[in-house]
């Protein structure tokens, strides 16, 4: 059902090329090189990620080639030899990948992803898969978040008029149902990833109409089976009876009034209101959705506060992650040519060597520690988190549909304790090192 | 040189579409319509703004038409008549559109932009001129910041590989270079946009050789002419003394050593201790470049310490647009069918009618306060910022070349008073309505 769409192999900073040149010149560029990928979290504004995005990576890794128009343009930036781009024009995507399935829950400094390639293809994807893991996983995380805080509410994505950009709007769509939302408004995501879509009217709508009942009327008319009555255009109180008036006329034919939609004004207060006219009017099963800038702050707030809200469309600030614009995501060489390496720059140290991931839980299957550890390690009665997806540049398996990583989310969050999923306060997860992979970092 | 990627009309909310439905059962959707485009400024972040992203708009609208295949996905959604399925299918944009020029400046509330079209057209391309305007201005306006702070010095995009997916990759490239930075990393956007490329080498590269020196004197024999040497994979001093070194083995072979680049650890600090190695070595033209998490309050805090750095690496602060990570830009109904129209939600005003803005310059040629006024008003010695730049679908000549956008927003840049450019604190701009447009507010 997903779609790739190819980023190109010039979707890469041109460092990555110079690089590459510069290896390929000093015959480094076959030299087998492993980089990890991992999530720093010097902001502290989360306690856990939620792995996303290998769909992609996968996708456009087994295509990985430069086009003749490519190699054309490199030419004309007059940096490099006929050779290294006679090189170029030769080059796929031939290396390993182990990595945390998506839907996975993973912690800071956790690698979410290991590369094993010839030191040129390795160096060269960098940019393309830090941006593709770091905005899917960036919002899947996001909306586990808010998740968390409807407490089995409704939430259906409402971003796409503000993402950043094209792409970021259906990655939202995608990575925000992964994460347990219902639908989305996003009709090309809806085409491209399967998903259910969701949404009524806007108040241009309602303004359009000479009144605001004519315009329910005129709404109820063309969708009997999918009416949500945006009420809040003019008075949202008038508007709950509007609202009620043409779902009497809907029951009279036979047709069921779903419910009517909050965009301003106080939830709490309006919610209380609304639901009261509502009931009054002998429509206790009509649906209150509300939809004004939520995220999970502003969702944890209304559901404290007892609104008798049942579904929140989350656009913006959930589909640009507000507070927490960006991950902190790297990609760093950890092995090269049968060596470990690290980096020791002042704040930013690296694990050397290829790894594995081990999860232990307690008794109740809960989740109660991790290890970082050497890639060949075993661990009794933990779970391996990191495994392998692509070898020689082809995927292992189809990548399992998006229900299935949706599922895989679904289960780990359920075992993950409570204080981790803490919206407002930091808990830091106990990650270990494995002696053996400590030890490895001394030499 | 601009080559624009087709979003296609399926880039839209559900709602536009089953809005879109119950006009076309209620022969309202070819009346004629007008909505005006304008960014609210709640958070006070932001004291200007700098347009951006017309060109996208303009060549997707010239472009619009549902393929075969979104109207059979349409169809399998169980929601649309036949007879408005076949009315998609038939449907172009045929409308009117008036807009800030890229570049310009303007200020929150104003109109960035008004469509003219039968109601349908106008209503289904809200999210997409929403989206597109909105990334490209958001970015363009950071980027704006940026280059005040940095009071002359150069900037680069380093942006890509976290901006929220690859094509606000794309967009990030092209509205820094818009609001002056110098170049990008982003080769995919040199190609695309025609932007000068900057680059040299990551962490890896070092790590990849031996030693440092190593690494250095590999890149320098590969570009001679592009050396610029990460100086802090192990030691920075000592990395300067080791560029120092191989600058003086260029220099031997008749080579220019560019410069070093510093990119962890104290930047002020650092700066000055590096200056003084360089200086000492003769390399007094040799260029500092720095790149750790920069946007516009850390170039602003190193720029005021004295810090002897002659370029930024400008990276993903700035590509997400960290501290203010959306606009929050409406598209509202203004007129329609003859009637000029208005919401009144709480705390969510817009102003009924086509409009025009005004601006006025003071003796000097700074900008001195702004007028929204009704469309067809003329007002003695003010600039109407607002152009017809589509007709009938068809733009009304070939859009500028970036270059032009540029010199629009230097030009613009260069006659707003300091008080606005203030990183800092909020100014609000003088803008008015006019006497006109303020009357027709209360029919």
């Amino acid at each position: 059902m997903e779609c790739h769409q190819f980023a190109g192999p010039l979707f890469t900073d041109l460092y990555e090329l110079t690089m590459a040149a510069g290896y390929h010149r000093h015959a480094l560029h076959t030299q087998r090189a492993t980089f990890s990928v991992f999530v720093r979290n010097p902001g502290r504004k989360r306690n856990y990620f939620v792995a996303a995005g290998l769909a992609d990576v996968l996708a456009e890794l087994e295509r990985y080639h430069f086009t003749r128009e490519d190699i054309d343009y490199l030419r004309g930036l007059d940096l490099f030899t006929a050779s290294f781009l006679d090189y170029l024009g030769t080059l796929g995507f031939s290396g390993d990948i182990w990595a945390l399935p998506e839907g996975t829950i993973f912690f800071p400094e956790e690698p979410l992803m290991e590369i094993t390639a010839p030191l040129v293809e390795a160096q060269l994807i960098e940019t393309f898969v830090l941006n593709t893991l770091g905005l899917a996983s960036l919002i899947a995380t996001k909306a586990s978040r808010c998740i968390h805080a409807a407490r089995g509410r409704s939430l259906v994505d409402f971003a796409l008029r503000r993402t950043q950009g094209l792409d970021a709007g259906d990655q939202v769509a995608r990575n925000t149902h992964l994460a347990g939302f219902a639908a989305t408004s996003n009709v090309r995501a809806g085409k491209r990833f399967g998903l259910p879509l969701t949404g009524t009217m806007a108040h241009a709508f309602i303004s359009a109409y000479p009144t605001e009942i004519e315009a329910f009327r005129a709404f109820a008319e063309a969708f009997p089976e999918n009416a949500v009555f945006l009420i809040d255009t003019y008075d949202t109180l008038e508007g709950a009876r509007n609202a009620a008036t043409v779902g009497r006329e809907m029951q009279a034919r036979g047709q069921t009034f779903q419910g009517v939609r909050l965009d301003s004004g106080d939830m709490v207060a309006l919610s209380h209101a609304v639901r009261t006219i509502l009931d009054a009017e002998g429509f206790k099963d009509a649906k209150i959705f509300a939809s004004s800038g939520f995220d999970e702050f502003g969702i944890d707030d209304v559901v404290r506060a007892g609104a008798p809200i049942d579904a929140f469309g989350v656009g913006t600030k959930v589909g640009v992650s507000a507070d927490a614009p960006y991950l902190d995501i790297v990609y760093k060489l950890v092995r090269q040519g049968g060596r470990d390496v690290r980096k020791l720059s002042p704040g930013k140290v690296t694990l050397a060597g290829k790894k594995q991931l081990f999860r232990l839980c307690d008794g109740r299957g809960r989740f109660r520690e991790d290890v970082i550890a050497c890639r060949d390690e075993d661990m009794d009665g933990a779970e391996k988190l990191l495994t392998p997806v692509m070898v020689g540049g082809r995927p292992l398996e189809p990548h399992p549909p998006l229900a299935a990583l949706r599922r895989r989310f679904e289960e780990g969050f359920a075992v993950l304790d409570e204080r981790y999923k803490d919206i407002h306060n930091y808990a830091a997860y106990p990650v270990r090192i494995s002696p053996r992979l400590k030890a490895l970092q001394k030499r």
